[in-house]
């Protein structure tokens, strides 16, 4: 047995989003959630990126500072009970990367960086935990400092998520510089904005909701302007929203509006949050819209919980892809048994955990996906689809780890594409990709016959094979595929023996 | 209207072949086809691959004199009225490009280069005219000089078609070098030709068919050694290809075998196409075959008639892929029409012709192709999948047209990649894309609602549009995306005005 998860106790969950970052910690105790912090920093990430798209060095030491007090609180957290991910900035800044490495060693735990789909999902998962459960369906939006995202669900269930490229800091970057609001510019931002709109409007209403929904910074601090300054009873109306556009216009300079309600960190991204929102209003239709003290990183705690009680929507999401691409189940089914048999045999000695065994069980399943576009180089094909899909329950990186394997599955071995792999990463990741290989090839045959294959015996650079005696010598041609295999396998510097 | 095609009476196709260029020159009347010549020159293109993947010069200088000799006779026939096409050893070869330049010149008419699948497509057709029908499903195998194509279908249906990267050159120069054939080499050659065959074996088997038919060099050579040595009285056997093997790993050498027959053009090439053929007789359990005069080229001139008389293969494909990647049908049909509309009022001062409409309206049809992927960049997965697809009835240029026009329909213009194409494609496909941006903008909102244009004038790198009076001004929304879109063509020197 490769080793398991222990469910932990306590879990925590940070979002390195554009304009703040958040943490909470949570407690656990028989399907309950207790949260016991929430932690929110002012980090203006995206208000840092410089305009060839690195972050400045300024942002990057708030945001150290940030981590490293976050990192006091989760520290000792065992490995796998913290999630913390990166939103927009972070899937677009060109030193993204380097900032990763210095942002994990000061929080002290992994962060990746989740796409716009997933960062919907996550959200509205946390904004319907946070609701009793009517039963109608929900529209929730939440703009974030370079994103906002738009979700239709039901229940626990999201059926329409996206992801648009503009929040409350890029907007107000684009058309309020400095804080300087004239009316001009508020027509071309809010005509801007419904441009980005106009692909989702039609099937969104179409669609249609029972309740809309707002979530985190930008819609709180409307709802606390509209309630403080009277403008409505419940909710953001739109009618607020309209006397509040008229104050900004009025006071033409951020520096000089003044809005009961509205605190000194709001105070710079509120303009560029309001026109989004009113044009949000606008192209769906809205008159009003409640908010919910959940969030993305509310979802993600309850994500993590899901993947520890296997309720993991990950599953669902590869199942998802299987049926749209119609892969072949059985033959998917085949290689992804055999490939965690092997798996199972030589986890230990090559220190495999869970994690790896599901990265090994979705490639498997996926390892046809590309034939669906061609069986000519289908292996690149199906790369390239996972690496760009939207999946649901995955990280960016978490991707491109099942795409690499789905690359790797055939053929000559890339060596080059696990050469440019960060040293801790490459080694599991070829071990994998080798159990792949195999899985597929002696699956040669697509019937449910396996090998007689008696005994797999891992090495630190290599793998041993044991067949039944004489059951090479009568398959010439399995001989000759492993043969050959062996031969893929040198340039990787990896030893197939076959005895 | 812009210009359409007449239908040409003389029609010819030039299958440029990895061993041998074949041409068919056929005049058509009332729907009838009659052959009016065959001409065939063993040009041996792949044994003129060095080991770097480059055409030698004498390869080049063999093939251009055919062509030569081949465009005498067809060079005064209209153009369309010729298919000329590349196969696998044009696929792979790295100066390819440059030999096609010049090989178009020499025969006058356009040469493309067509995918493995599309050349399975084409010698059932080829095949499955030069039969009577019987109603039966067929399986067709043609052994080429570096590929081998698999192909069951019925009537004119093909409904599998695989290609596999093996031929009798290439197997011959990799197992059999100088003619020379040991026992070890032969066992060795078999098992990986089996090799290649596994992964469609158990496929092929389960549909199954009622008659096996043998196209091309290799199968007339060994159906006529069969007949002449008397090893058959119908057909090639697989008791008579155990024979020919037997004859030939005797003799030991290629220049010493002596076999009823065999021509001297035929003999290097033999010993690969026979361990080929061997393969797909036992993987298949395959007892006896039919050799078929159809072939590729007969293909050719079928596919080339049907396009001129509107059964158009390349449309169902079309149809096909929107529908296995679940395009929204309605969106496509509606900026398909537009675009074709718009084409229209421009297509003369443009100079674009049917072709040129007919490229327009698949990618409008295929635009939103790459959102089964992803709605992040999905006019880049549209293109890659279009690119990428095995896609009957289509060449490798076609394809690539196509996806340049998907690629480049929204967001930022790729004025690199269409600089980079040669100077006489750059200009009209850079206008199609135009006007395939301008169908999509105008149905920006998915409804049926078309804005009010009431006229396009076509200037030489600039649009004019002219809406009805008001309508603009009635619009923002509209009127910001045909700034924001002028700005974006901007890039490509193009000029577009809207009054």
């Amino acid at each position: 047995m490769f080793r398991r998860r222990k469910p932990p106790e306590t879990v925590a969950a940070v979002d390195l989003g554009s304009n703040s970052f958040h943490m909470i910690v949570a407690r656990v105790r028989d399907g309950d959630v207790h949260m016991l912090d929430r932690l929110r920093e002012s980090v203006r990430l995206a208000s840092g990126l410089d305009n060839r798209g690195f972050i400045s060095p300024e942002a990057v030491t708030r945001a150290l500072g940030c981590l490293q007090q976050f990192g006091q609180r989760v520290r000792d957290l065992p490995l796998g009970s913290v999630r913390a991910v990166g939103t927009n900035t972070l899937r677009k800044a060109r030193n993204a990367e380097e900032f990763l490495e210095l942002a994990t060693r000061a929080l002290g735990h992994p962060i990746e960086v989740i796409g716009g789909r997933e960062e919907a999902r996550l959200i509205y998962l946390g904004v319907a935990h946070s609701l009793a459960d009517d039963g109608g369906r929900r529209l929730v939006v939440d703009i974030g400092g370079g994103s906002t995202e738009l979700i239709l669900g039901e229940r626990f269930e999201p059926s329409h998520t996206e992801s648009l490229h503009m929040g409350c800091v890029s907007m107000g970057r684009l058309y309020f510089p400095k804080g300087i609001i004239t009316e001009t510019a508020w027509r071309a931002a809010e005509i801007g904005a419904r441009l980005e709109l106009q692909p989702i409007e039609e099937t969104y209403r179409r669609v249609g909701w029972q309740e809309a929904l707002g979530a985190s910074g930008t819609l709180l601090a409307v709802d606390r302007i509209m309630r403080e300054q009277g403008w409505t009873r419940e909710g953001i109306t739109l009618e607020g929203l309209h006397l509040l556009r008229q104050t900004l216009i009025k006071a033409g300079d951020m520096a000089k509006v003044e809005l009961k309600g509205l605190s000194d960190e709001r105070r710079p991204v509120l303009p560029g949050g309001v026109v989004v929102l009113i044009s949000v209003f606008e192209a769906l239709g809205i008159g009003q819209m409640r908010v919910s003290d959940g969030a993305l990183r509310e979802g993600l705690v309850y994500d993590l919980l899901g993947r520890i009680s296997h309720e993991d929507v990950r599953t669902r999401t590869i199942d998802g892809l299987m049926k749209r691409f119609q892969v072949e189940p059985d033959h998917a089914r085949r290689v992804e048994q055999t490939a965690l048999q092997l798996l199972e045999q030589v986890g230990d000695s090559w220190q495999l955990d869970q994690d790896h065994g599901d990265t090994l069980g979705w490639a498997a399943r996926l390892h046809e996906l590309g034939l669906s576009i061609s069986h000519s180089q289908f292996h690149k094909h199906g790369a390239y689809m996972v690496e760009n899909a939207d999946l649901s329950g995955f990280t960016l990186e978490g991707q491109r780890r099942i795409a690499l394997l789905v690359r790797a599955h055939r053929r000559k071995f890339p060596v080059k594409l696990f050469d440019d792999l960060p040293i801790l990463e490459r080694r599991p990741l070829l071990r994998l990709a080798v159990l792949l290989r195999l899985a597929v090839l002696l699956h040669r045959s697509r019937t449910d016959t396996v090998p007689a294959l008696e005994g797999l015996k891992a090495k630190d650079q290599g793998l041993k094979l044991r067949f039944a005696p004489g059951w090479l010598e009568a398959n010439p041609l399995t001989r000759a595929d492993l043969e050959r295999e062996s031969g893929h396998l040198k340039a990787a510097h990896f030893k197939l023996k076959v005895e």
